[in-house]
């Protein structure tokens, strides 16, 4: 048996998409690598979990090859429970997920299928971290970001994660020398302002299309915005206890049990 | 023009829903309502959103009535999105999610198609809470509850609710006189241990049904699962901003510039 770590890759692009190959060829640099990915893409998914229908998984292992490989008809967050609970032998170490083509940062965090895998490994007690590429492309290029994401990865293997936090990291979408660093950051207080394109279908009846442009009127230098808007790669510490503490003494004062 | 507060009302469980019915009852007693609601039940969806298929809205307002109704084809994210930027001609004062049949406490939240509705008001800048009653049964007895809904829902029309915040609100189910009050809450630190129903199709291909068992090691009186337990209604403050802010110092000491 390998006294390598043992690292779970996944994603919401889908198990194809050339940024889920990129971290599996890093990560099997640093550990074993098992693949347990969507069978196709589920971008925008949330946490979104499959509860009513059935789940399909197939081994698409290469002969030869040491990476197990599993594409999953579900969504991110089913890939990761069925990963540790059914296929793995033990525990991961980490569990990556992504390289997200296209961001994560701000409020995106909250409609993200690759964080939302991230969140599901950290809610079954397993380090984790999402990576997204500000490169929305099929053919984006991950080269100038891959030294970067092994050397996160090798610091949460050796120094873990704080209890409830898993890590959203975000690179800028510019070559590997003009990276100036690595920030830790706080999510941006920013949001999509709708605009729906309503279009008429051949037999007369309204639909929608959901569009939007990216606002954020946020502008303090701690954000991932910023970081990425002056080529810093940004990583914020996610939680996935939702409470907001700092308002139970406010609600306190209200008048519910009169 | 009314005076009387304008109320988005949707949920996760389908505009047909017994549950959103109650809803509707109950804010139509304080407000003007407009129901944008899935037209077919969307539990467990997380915080997900259509941005790759189109979206279809048809309004479904009986005659007479003074309730504008529209069923649309999305997520519960979606139905708010659409209601807040296309269908209500000015911002609501409140938007309520629900009432769902069954739990949406502890780690739920994360899960949970009715609280991303009422995530994805708070982002848009609407006051908003997600209602739910520990019986997932479709006939499930909604009587019990409706006075502990108008005062909440009256509560956040008076006070407003703090910044970037939205309610969570779970029911026991039990009699209107076996409740014991309202308490604001902490989600309890909670969890599912998947169990994966392995089973075989009549082509001898291996699928899942995803089941499990809720697991509560939090032993705090100060959580929603310990009001629930003790006959009360549990009130948890939810954020939408996931920074784990306590972590940033500890990160910062990590050797990622180096």
């Amino acid at each position: 048996m390998s006294n390598k770590p043992l690292i779970l890759v996944t994603n919401d692009d889908g198990i194809t998409a050339p940024g889920i190959r990129t971290l599996v060829s890093v990560m099997s640099e640093i550990g074993d690598v098992v693949v347990v990915a969507p069978d196709s893409p589920q971008s925008a998914m949330g946490h979104a979990i499959t509860i009513n229908s059935t789940l399909h998984v197939e081994e698409i292992t290469e002969n030869g090859s040491a990476i197990s490989e599993y594409a999953c008809s579900g969504t991110p967050a089913d890939c990761v429970k069925l990963a540790v609970n059914e296929i793995l032998k033990r525990k991961p170490d980490l569990c990556v997920s992504g390289i997200n083509h296209g961001s994560n940062s701000s409020i995106n965090v909250i409609y993200s299928g690759t964080m939302s895998a991230a969140l599901e490994a950290g809610i079954e007690g397993v380090p984790a971290i999402g990576f997204s590429l500000l490169d929305y492309k099929w053919g984006a290029n991950f080269e100038p970001i891959k030294n970067h994401v092994k050397k996160i990865a090798q610091n949460v293997l050796e120094n873990g994660l704080p209890n409830g936090v898993v890590l959203n990291v975000n690179f800028p979408r510019i070559s590997e020398n003009e990276i100036k660093g690595v920030k830790i950051c706080r999510q941006a207080k920013a949001y999509w302002k709708e605009e729906f394109d309503k279009r008429t279908n051949p037999m007369g009846k309204d639909y929608y299309w959901l569009t939007g442009k990216f606002v954020n009127e946020d502008h303090g230098e701690d954000t991932d915005e910023w970081a990425l808007e002056n080529n810093y790669v940004s990583i914020v510490p996610v939680q996935f206890d939702l409470t907001a503490h700092h308002a139970i003494q406010q609600l306190n004062t209200w008048t519910l049990n009169d």
